[in-house]
């Protein structure tokens, strides 16, 4: 359908008030109490209460919102680990399965043995689920290959769900997610191999490069290195920062000028400040500290009292986050984190708009953006995180493209 | 299809192994590695090998369970209570929202506000949410009428969602769940109209009666009553017991000789004990633990390594459990109970069939049980808990009919 209307909206939560970099405002969802979107080619061209004179979807008074953003996943990925999860059920910790050769390299075995067909079909299910859940735009990070071949695999494969599927994707390197087994003890020896092998040969495919920041992984003198490679190649840095031990993560972070700092749990009032003032998103990930069976989430409501503009995501992942559900992730923030419904949606739309660098097309409903929509099948938008455990997503739809 | 077959399954669980009050053994799923399920009139006839000669559904190498069965549930009510999940959000506890009039008697406003079609058509929506994730029979309780009428009303909803669903309903009557406005004064009153007028007039749309022993609610007095009166017109006892505060319920159910003791998250070694003594089922819902914030879930490890059949549910109701689902029910349960993906299948199958009295033809894949069946999207059973936030029934078949 090259021009047609969505007709009988109930709300319209456009996010047009939720402005990026003012984070009081994040309860601002821009509504629109009923009418017509018009999408002209897969952009919406118009909102208004005139009868439209082309083809239409009723909503029947259901609500609509922007299609979600998932601003970080590991969303490609081969094999399974619910043997692990089954070993945690058991008593095991996150940290003794890794010991036992569990863990990111467990994964990283599986994403080398896979060729690059498997790799995709396995992903694709996860592309599938991410969208049949109103997840319309996605980073997923590479790091499970850990050689340059095996990076290069998993970029191509995020590169082909972006082109193949209607999920639009971003990918992130993450070469320095695990130290890989041929540099067991040489950690300097794979950190000069990312920056001056990997990063120039994915260059093309990739927005950003990221790193775990954690004891037994990588450290703030690794962090400096990546950033200076980084800015080299005119990349984007992110950082996993503060997730099980606070190590100044987000300071550093800050320092560095990354354009995010994921996780936060452990993070504190200072390094909360340090992010307001050098203007770096918060990432939180909540599924992470759910799926751990951890109780200490990350202190959200601080951030957003400060203004920070709170992003949340999936970090869905086969080992510490295996859920492609952003419903489910709003669920946690307003649960766990003292969120409000409506702040958890700015959270999942407009703020990781502005993250990605996509805030001119995606995560708000205006004239001249991307028709990325998704109907919910409630009146009331606060019923998505409310009834947790249910898909909401009535019908999907992505660059005008009903899915 | 009057017959026909699901070939080319995968793992068929058939927990056939999953025996009743014998939880040790709550792990043997009875697993048959592939092959068909044959089915006439809405019964199975047999687990085969061989090719069937009549109409066929392939599934594909897909795993196949029981339907699920959720033993304690509130799935009919009217109104929304997201109004009180962002306030709670915003930080005002479930006290507060009960003292300042939310709580319980908002639904039970709603429900007393609400005619019979509008209380209808809302609880409709539920059991298909039900139906959607899996669950093909459910125990429903009254509760938010609380007069002789306006429980009524509810015990026909849920009498006909199992006539005119496919759901299968078993109503249970909790008049004692709160005291109404009209006895504010005359706790005493109240128990008097629930023994002498609502059991009596209510007795042929029932099968139990349950009661919420709570501070400030029912105490071990009243369930002394309550108990006589099931006793007296052959119900059975269900009881809601050591939620929020450890009031020795357990050994209260077990004194009463109740069929099950729910809720539990309070209960220590000596309650445990004596419900194995006499034979109560432990029901542990930990979807309202999460749903209320809290961290500490039930003690289900103690309750299985005792021997106790576990059963799971979801508490499914506006306030405090506001999810219809047992998938992330089981998540719960592996995540923060230690429970095993296995155990907690069979305590959503076999165990609470045995509870409800159903045992002789739902919660097991044998020849002459109802063909209540779920078609899962994996290969993998543990998928169902490990892949959180995902719904993986791909088809849901009840009495035979593929929904």
């Amino acid at each position: 359908m090259k021009r047609f209307a969505i007709t009988n909206c109930g709300p319209i939560l456009t996010m047009a008030g939720a402005q990026i970099r003012a984070g009081r405002r994040m309860s601002d969802l821009g509504a629109v109490d009923g009418g017509s979107i018009l999408i002209e080619n897969g952009l919406i061209t118009e909102i208004t209460n005139a009868q439209p004179d082309c083809e239409q979807i009723d909503a029947g008074g259901r609500t609509v919102t922007p299609g979600l953003i998932d601003s970080h996943t590991h969303a490609v990925f081969a094999g399974s680990r619910a043997n692990e999860y089954e070993m945690r059920a058991r008593g095991d910790s996150y940290q003794d399965i890794a010991a036992a050769g569990g863990g990111i390299l467990s994964t990283v075995k599986s994403v080398r043995e896979a060729d690059e067909d498997g790799l995709w079909k396995q992903s694709l299910k996860h592309a599938q689920w991410m969208l049949d859940t109103g997840t319309t735009t996605a980073e997923i990070k590479s790091g499970y290959g850990l050689t340059l071949e095996d990076e290069l695999k998993m970029l191509r494969v995020i590169r082909d769900l972006g082109s193949e599927t209607p999920l639009d994707t971003h990918a992130t390197l993450l070469a320095a997610h695990a130290v890989p087994p041929e540099f067991k003890r040489d950690k300097d020896g794979w950190m000069q191999t990312i920056c001056e092998e990997i990063i120039p040969a994915a260059r093309e495919l990739i927005e950003a490069v990221d790193i775990f920041i954690e004891q037994g992984y990588f450290d703030a003198n690794d962090a400096r290195q990546l950033a200076e490679a980084a800015k080299k190649h005119g990349l984007a840095l992110r950082m996993h920062v503060d997730q099980l031990t606070n190590s100044g993560g987000a300071k550093l972070a800050a320092e560095l000028r990354a354009v995010s700092a994921d996780h936060l749990e452990q993070t504190t009032g200072d390094g909360v400040r340090e992010l307001r003032r050098y203007g770096v998103f918060p990432v939180l990930l909540p599924g992470s500290v759910y799926a751990l069976g951890l109780s200490r989430y990350p202190n959200a409501r601080l951030m957003i009292d400060e203004g920070l503009p709170v992003v949340l995501a999936t970090d869905f992942n086969p080992g510490s986050s295996p859920t492609p559900s952003l419903q489910m992730v709003m669920s946690f923030a307003c649960t766990h984190m003292a969120m409000t419904p409506a702040e958890a949606l700015t959270a999942c739309t407009a703020n990781p708009a502005a993250l990605l660098g996509i805030a001119d097309h995606a995560g708000r409903i205006e004239p001249g953006m991307q028709a990325d929509l998704v109907i919910w099948d409630t009146d009331d938008y606060r019923d998505i995180p409310y009834y947790f455990g249910v898909n909401h997503a009535h019908t999907v739809i992505k660059k005008g493209r009903v899915l």
